[in-house]
């Protein structure tokens, strides 16, 4: 028998219960001891629930237990998860986290920690819900470069996306549908910010080159500014525009963004709608791989958050690698990563000669009376802000990924 | 150092060696240890190649080598395969493979020979090519009860129908296309008629009851009496036709068929396009995930031996256990399967009364002269059987996955 404690009994942590308590047989078996929960920590009481008897309001309980050998963190936010967290590694106990702002800020100090305690640090459900991507990272893509990694890493913004694509509505008008499903917060930020896609794209390509990327340089861009006429010109085009957390490698440097970007119907990430997320890798030998699944939802987050349990009952008191350094990985600078860019400026086709001087040989797109769209070529961040900003009446600006 | 030889210079044998060269110091790096080829087997002479001083004829020199510790089987075929992995196995040396054959049939004896010598045998290159899928299953999706894995397992078939949907040919046009792009074998038999795909969702099966599925027990229908007339139904009911090996969970058994389905432009599997696979897996409380990407191919499949052999470095001397035992599971019998059909049948919708007297209440469909289309509710395939066995004209039947 091996116990465990669970640190917050919120959506995800009431669905961790509730997975181990539907499959424990399967569970068990698959885990080779029986898990049984000992402790659920949180501020509140939970008077009348299944988990009443074994409720605790002081993490200290938890951590001097040594029967304890596996923490389950499901709080969210990096205080006081963090201490709390890193407390657990200490002391020897294994930890399984579904918080993406942790992992993204102190991932590699704690891995770092589990392997001098012969414990492990697992994040399964930290990127992508229930799709399993950190795992296969680890241990399946072993014979590869990993050359790209692009992502719908948020299902809140993929459901106003694809709704917008789909029923041709107005950004404000999904934004309320989905804040009335419970799909989008009432303070919506961080999702349609980007900044959740930029916690979790940090993740991966921290994973992908095997150092510390940081958050905060990765140039993240959110959707808030894409109207419905942004979607007639790329049906037009035969393309859509999804919200892409991408991390790619050129040479022997990384570039890392999240913003929205106009694909082809034919890219695997395009055909995925809704809520769901999905996970695109290119490997030197390997080519294209993609994972799909649901990225978000109390049961699918907690069935990877367990499969993480089982993992580290697996593997007690020894050591999983994970290769996630604390070395600084230096990104390519925003300004020198090169893209095509679909712009959409006012006026009529009359104005291509002022254009192609400006932005080099463009594709032109008319759908509408006074403004016209183009596709400039390659060109740099800076070349293309400089181009810009020299420029009359542009009205918005998607990149696009050929 | 660690030792390895490799059995076979095929394609997929020197797609083995050429990722080994190419990512050599990432790949030494993420095993931990360097990994050596001592030996590659093979009956031919490769005078001037790469491999030429390290090639042996005799496979005895492997076997008795107790320096070689990982020994990558990619031969093909259950014999010699079947004998040279099992003595591998049985003197402690770890096996990696890519032989569907092989495993299906042998797969259950030859893990449990390696869990008695504290070596492994892997076989992530088996279905799916490069797709990561074995891993995931035995590691990942360790919190659920797989419901269903569903599948586009053959690369060959689902090229010909993408042509067929997408361009109106006719099967035998892009059958002989596809031979020459050399997407088909000249004798397309093991592709075309379902028998490769049988084997790999035989080896699905098993990995998800953990007991041994026969792939001799499993419904096996090919593609080839698919038309051109048959996708412009599906288009005008906004489905596709897609070959799907599938194996599901009702009550506390499971049924398993390959044959070709309906399914929907929405279904995930439905925007798996040309060569590509993808496997479809629902689990009981993580709901669905998809792994998608190239599943043949000699570089993607070599990139998946080499995952296997990183893994095999990572646990000499220590088996990871695979949940597969050799007590055979008895399927539901064919006949009690139920699906939807869409049946095309000669005359005019002048039948219907006797239609729906024999199948129940169906929805019809009408694109051409002379026939008609019918969709059945949820049937047994006896009581289809019975019904079709009595009735006049039935032009032909295609499983419809609502």
């Amino acid at each position: 028998m091996v116990n465990i404690a669970v640190l917050g009994y919120g959506t995800v942590g009431s669905g961790v219960v509730e997975v181990l308590r539907t499959n424990q047989e399967s569970i068990d078996n698959k885990a080779g001891e029986h898990i049984n929960l000992k402790y659920v920590l949180d501020l509140r009481e939970f008077p009348g629930d299944y988990i009443e008897n074994v409720l605790v309001h002081d993490y200290d309980v938890i951590l001097k237990d040594e029967d304890v050998k596996v923490v389950v963190e499901v709080m969210g936010g990096v205080n006081p998860a963090y201490s709390f967290v890193k407390s657990a590694l200490l002391a020897g106990k294994s930890v399984c986290t579904s918080n993406k702002e942790l992992v993204a800020k102190h991932g590699a100090e704690l891995l770092a920690i589990a392997a001098e305690h012969k414990a492990n640090f697992f994040f399964e459900a930290s990127v992508g819900g229930g799709i399993p991507i950190i795992r296969p990272l680890n241990q399946s893509l072993t014979a590869d470069e990993i050359l790209e990694i692009s992502g719908i890493l948020n299902g809140t913004t993929n459901f106003i996306l694809t709704k917008m694509d789909k029923e041709g509505v107005s950004y404000e008008e999904v934004l309320k549908e989905a804040q009335k499903l419970g799909y989008a917060e009432r303070n919506p930020e961080a999702d349609v910010e980007g900044y959740d896609a930029c916690r979790k794209i940090a993740i991966l390509s921290s994973l992908a080159c095997g150092k510390q990327v940081d958050y905060e340089d990765i140039y993240t861009e959110g959707i808030t500014k894409l109207t419905d006429l942004d979607f007639m010109y790329a049906k037009e085009m035969g393309l859509t525009i999804k919200l892409i957390g991408s991390a790619k490698k050129t040479g022997n440097r990384f570039s890392a963004m999240v913003s929205p970007k106009l694909i082809s119907n034919e890219h695997p990430l395009a055909g995925v709608n809704g809520v769901m997320n999905a996970i695109f890798v290119k490997g030197n030998v390997l080519g294209d791989v993609m994972f799909y699944g649901a990225g978000a939802g109390k049961l699918p987050t907690a069935s990877a958050v367990v499969s993480d349990v089982v993992d580290a009952v697996r593997h007690l008191g020894e050591n999983v690698e994970t290769k996630w350094s604390q070395e600084k990985l230096e990104l390519i600078p925003h300004d020198e990563v090169c893209s095509n860019f679909f712009v959409r400026i006012k006026g009529s086709l009359d104005r291509l000669p002022e254009i192609e001087e400006k932005f080099g040989t463009v594709d032109t797109i008319s759908i509408t009376e006074g403004e016209f769209g183009f596709i400039t070529g390659m060109m740099s961040e800076k070349a293309y802000a400089d181009a810009a900003a020299s420029t009359e009446g542009i009205i918005s600006m998607i990149r696009y990924e050929k």
